[in-house]
């Protein structure tokens, strides 16, 4: 089998199992229909680029299989509450999210907000089990990583600076700082909770930090061009709609090629990264960065 | 020094405490005004009933002090979260909160929005320090109370059927359903946590779960009692809306006196409870469950 073709295979298998999590841990009982909000905003849509995230580096480190899916939901349920919040009229002001109606649009503003509310707290309960195949200093980490990447200083921070940058003249600095926060921490977090799961020493910890920092950004990088080079349909969302809410960009900043330049210094840097790490399983983390930069949607 | 007395000086004391702990760790430096607007959300303002019940319980069982404070602060924070997102105009639309505007009035729906958020993930921040004076396990267990809590099963679910009831006719055993998720999870998971910093035996743990419980409910009867009784300048909080917004409450499901004798009973409950933990110390406890019957804001 090919290394491309043994990388599908993995991802299939990997996103399959994340799915199955999912849908286990996200119960439609929840009181009074939230269950099913919840699921409808998490469930079957998005690329789970965070969740194969973690379990690429949980493979790197030879990580606890029970630990790097708990981990791999829980990033998805912060990812996708996130996005049921920012989608919302007092925000973005979006209606259509991987192809379907937002979340608001669906089920009205007060059940979007609690199903977000309910899906960030979802996300330190599937890191908390009381079963012990997680030892309970494995869940301490990971709850640490998850909440400083979800909060001030991690993606609420970057949101808050996105909101007050509408209309606004940032430099390339701000805008970094921005994304680093905005998307940039939970991606890179996604990364060290896979790490967490098994035993990174400190230079291979630094080093994948180092390749979630790049990717997290080149992520962004690639959302910008696509946003300007892709319709509606292939995105599954909105597109255009940064350059439509004068919010800057990289593309608005450095231009369509310097913007895919910068994407592909992140991807030289996310790879020498994986290099400087000396992990010997890596394939995974290798091809997903590829994938962040070349993907169309 | 009386009983009452000593019980005033320790709660004195522990609310400077608690409240220097959030000044401390609520941080203005959060980006593009977020953590003004997560101050303004937090500090300055409440009965702080959670933290006190938290810190009464881990002085019940000699619990870690530092691990203590930390609990009552995140405690806090996903009650005043709560309280942003309840507020705000999709769900109950209030413009009046411990005497001040709301945060959606003062800063806007985005910010309150992003605050909320960013509030509910620094409690899980807080209980993750990276300090070894909280033991892992210790963090764990905290995460894993906060968020059961907090989240569809607790705070969150709660919420979900209270706004399913607008209008409807409930009866007890839905309306308390609805009050032991909405602000009964989150009251007793404060005095767990307490009882988690320190060295509770298995039946003074089902003891004082059994004493949150009742002063949990206690608190939520007593409440509809001062949304009937009281004005606004007493309350902080818009006064008689449930009853304007055709929500059930105890009173209306009750009576005003059923209710008293519900609030009555519900305390002689837990403090029996407090007796069967045949734990030494429970002086704060007592005075806690009497102080949320007897309240008049």
């Amino acid at each position: 089998m090919s290394l491309s073709a043994e990388f599908q295979a993995w991802m299939t298998r990997e996103l399959a199992e994340v799915e199955a999590c999912l849908d286990a841990w996200v119960q439609a009982d929840a009181p009074a229909g939230l269950g099913e909000v919840m699921r409808y905003g998490v469930l079957d849509g998005g690329k789970r680029l965070r969740a194969l995230l973690v379990l690429a580096a949980a493979q790197a480190v030879h990580g606890q299989r029970d630990a790097a899916l708990r981990a791999a939901a829980s990033v998805e349920l912060i990812h996708a509450y996130s996005l049921v919040h920012d989608d919302m009229p007092c925000m973005d002001n979006d209606v259509l999210r991987r192809g379907k109606p937002t979340v608001h649009v669906q089920f009205g503003e007060a059940q979007a907000m609690l199903a977000g509310d309910a899906m960030q707290a979802l996300a330190f309960e599937v890191l908390t089990p009381d079963v012990t195949e997680v030892p309970a200093a494995l869940q301490a980490t990971l709850c640490r990583l998850l909440s400083r990447a979800a909060g001030q200083a991690g993606m609420a921070g970057g949101q808050a600076i996105d909101l007050a940058s509408v209309g606004q003249d940032l430099n390339e600095a701000t805008l970094r700082d921005m994304h680093r926060r905005k998307t940039g921490a939970l991606l890179q977090a996604s990364v060290l909770m896979g790490a967490a799961c098994g035993d990174a020493d400190a230079p291979a910890w630094q080093a994948l930090s180092d390749y979630g920092a790049a990717v997290g950004l080149a992520f962004q990088v690639v959302d910008d061009i696509l946003d300007v080079t892709q319709g509606s349909d292939t995105l599954g969302k909105t597109a255009g709609k940064d350059a439509h809410h004068g919010k800057p960009t990289y593309v608005s900043l450095l231009g369509l090629d310097g913007a895919r330049d910068e994407a592909d210094a992140l991807l030289a840097q996310a790879l020498a990264a994986l290099e400087r790490s000396q992990l010997a399983d890596t394939t995974s983390l290798r091809a997903l960065a590829e994938r962040v930069v070349s993907r169309d949607n």
